[in-house]
């Protein structure tokens, strides 16, 4: 099915002639639409936009990122702008025209005037909030009732009601003031008998997250937590909005990709690989590759210092890059473990004194056993003069790079600064220099020079 | 609040006087709850357990870990371990029991006992299928009707069944033999006339997965398409039960946080750092660190096998550490970049020849940048000899490095192995190894050693 799908869309493509795709489109499930989508080049993804029935087409915008979205309201019919607008819930609705606005302002202006007055004043009032916070994720798609009602009047109101929320599934029990003062389910509603007042049936104990609320932490709250909603309210405790766990998987994940870059050095908010052309790459990329190298070039003038060392026992140089990789590689898991246990709560920074005294005992073992394997090689080659140096260096730097690994994402913790800025390029970088100091000092006690 | 709520806990702890707490427990808000627990000792979350009204004292029961979940089933007083069980969901129970049967199989035994006959059929047939599938994750609690009922039917059917589905938010329709041929939303039902019948508003178009589909997929399908609830089906298409967004929000972190290991060369699945003793810890970070210093042997036969290179110009020892360290970090950064966004589907290994031009591209220019800053420190220490040296080393590096960071991921992806199996460390040993053979090559034809 999914293959005769893009065959068909590929002939239309070649032919020009769309009847055939046109029905193709209309008889195809949606989760057959989306998997093809994604297959497309640009013009086909165009004209499957154009095609497709409009609740199906705005369903597949929705799921497109903001700058694809953006590239494509320039580019369609307006006839079909104006159906995928109409048919997007608000908060997809201000993302899509945010993300218009930063490229270009004037054709975001116009896209605003297919909405009707309320839309466009919901769609203003989303937009102050920052991207970032729960302001910026939540809908005004909700639905409000008053502990006073009955069960009865609240269905009849939802017969009402229902087509413009983009959840029903919670109802907001707010008081005269709009301040939020319990929440009821639609399962709730549905069992309760029709005369019962909604007060007695609503629970008063509503977790909710302010509009100022970072979208991090509310990401951490519904997923920790198993909530599907989340409503917003503002300073003064009044209803403002809900999140949907759909936009928190996508916070979520968006956080875990930023994590994921940041480890490798890679320090760029929002960067999509198959967007981001060359250019973009190259400078994402440089500023922390030039912080290291500037970094590295310590090792270079330690070396010049220990010249003699190293002239008088050429054989030292052979075991260097080994045993600064091994440094690098130890510190490395003992750092990544730690920052993402600080990143899903499973660690706290108050807890390192029990870290240090368990990375202290791992890093030990470790160290012991690597300086062993290491140790043999050395023999193997026939520098046994040489054994003692290489063996106890090792044992050292990976006891010490596992601590320095495990230690500084606690310590930037609890200094306020953001862990996964410990990257694994920066500690191999730290490793390098702290293990040929450990080398060199230990080579220069043991071989006396 | 959340502070008087501790102290309360803590004096209860001191002076075994607890009904001050109960009574504290029964106002505080389950929010405050959820973060206090986290933050108190084994006998603090005990008590806090035993004194818990019991659908707060299941709610925080099953946010804990399976290994956590098992401990405290073993401790708590027997009518409290009834009453948590009685109240947890299907899925959840099946989970928190197979926990409790892989360390101590007597007592899923008698834990069991506890349960009617109906439940215990129930779990029976869940703990059947894999874990890491469709079928470990789903609950038997969805709401199935048929298509000729009427609305009206329909919810008065609801009042009755509602107390045991754990979300009837979307309503199943299937056919005579239990086949699953349409989907409805409370949301639809709610808003239809009673008279209509379910065929006619139910969409026949279902997006579904089978019992044996991999729950990444099944985690993938529901982040990317934003559904919060999916029907599974066996494989005769009769509805088997439904996954709900939160078991795939943690399908999801769990996933995330093995790559983020992965990354690190920690290749063990389910590790929790906090759960993890330091025996466990050094045997899961042994492995990897094993084969990479094997792998990064290799250097120092290379090293030996240029010695008369080395001897003859020691400063070429100098620059080693910073050549190799910068390669392994430019590796690392086009490796991570490529893996993640294989893993969030933003590229296909189909991609190969467009990401090779785009990385040959960064590559150089990373490659021209970062050798002109080398070639400034070498200049600066006054090595001249050693300028065209190090810096066309550097530069081929780089370009390489960045390469193979980009490929292999890709070519792994290709063979169906993991692409994650490529970690930072065994970037940065690679590297190592090529930069060696890279910088000696090019010292000894420049030199002319």
């Amino acid at each position: 099915m999914r293959e005769r799908l893009l065959s068909t869309i590929r002939s239309a493509l070649a032919e020009g002639e769309t009847e055939g795709l046109r029905e193709a489109l209309e008889e195809a499930r949606i989760q057959e639409i989306l998997e093809v989508f994604d297959e497309l080049p640009e013009e086909g993804q165009h004209l499957l936009l154009t095609l497709l029935p409009k609740d199906k087409a705005a369903q597949v915008f929705s799921e497109l990122s903001a700058e694809l979205q953006a590239e494509h309201l320039k580019t369609l019919p307006p006839w079909r702008v104006q159906e995928i607008l109409e048919e997007l819930s608000l908060d997809d609705l201000a993302d899509a025209l945010q993300a218009v606005k930063e490229e270009d302002p004037e054709l975001a202006r116009r896209l605003k005037a297919y909405l009707d007055p309320k839309t466009q004043a919901e769609v203003e009032e989303l937009t102050q909030y920052e991207e970032d916070e729960a302001g910026g994720l939540m809908t005004p798609e909700y639905v409000a009732v008053r502990a006073s009602m009955t069960v009865e009047e609240v269905l009849r109101f939802l017969r009402r009601a229902a087509p413009d929320a983009e959840t029903i599934y919670y109802l907001y029990v707010v008081d005269e003031e709009g301040r939020l003062i319990g929440v009821l389910s639609l399962r709730d509603l549905i069992v309760a008998d029709p005369k019962t007042r909604v007060k007695e049936i609503m629970n008063p104990d509503v977790v909710y997250v302010r509009t100022d609320t970072d979208q991090e932490e509310v990401a951490r709250l519904m997923a920790d937590y198993d909530f599907t909603v989340l409503p917003v309210v503002d300073e003064w405790g009044r209803l403002a909005g809900i999140v949907t766990i759909d936009d928190v998987v996508d916070v979520l994940e968006e956080e875990a990709t930023e994590d994921i870059h940041k480890l490798a050095a890679v320090d760029v908010p929002d960067l999509v690989y198959s967007e981001a052309g060359p250019l973009r790459l190259w400078l994402a990329r440089l500023r922390w590759l030039v912080i290291l190298i500037l970094t590295g070039m310590v090792t270079s003038s330690i070396l010049q210092g220990f010249a003699s060392v190293l002239e008088a026992v050429t054989a030292l140089a052979f075991y260097l890059p080994v045993l600064l990789g091994t440094g690098g590689n130890t510190g490395n898991q003992s750092a990544t473990l730690i920052i993402r246990a600080l990143a899903t709560r499973d660690l706290e920074p108050r807890d390192w004194r029990r870290i240090l005294l368990k990375e202290a005992l791992v890093g030990s073992l470790l160290g012991g056993s690597l300086a062993l394997l290491l140790v043999g090689k050395v023999a193997l080659d026939g520098h046994t003069a040489l054994l003692p140096v290489v063996g106890l260096a090792l044992f050292l730097l990976v006891l010490f790079a596992n601590l320095v690994g495990a230690m500084l994402p606690l310590g930037l913790r609890r200094l306020g600064v953001d862990p996964a800025l410990v990257s694994n390029p920066l500690i191999a970088t730290l490793s390098d220099v702290l293990g040929l100091l450990i080398y060199l000092l230990v080579a220069r006690l043991i071989l006396n020079l």
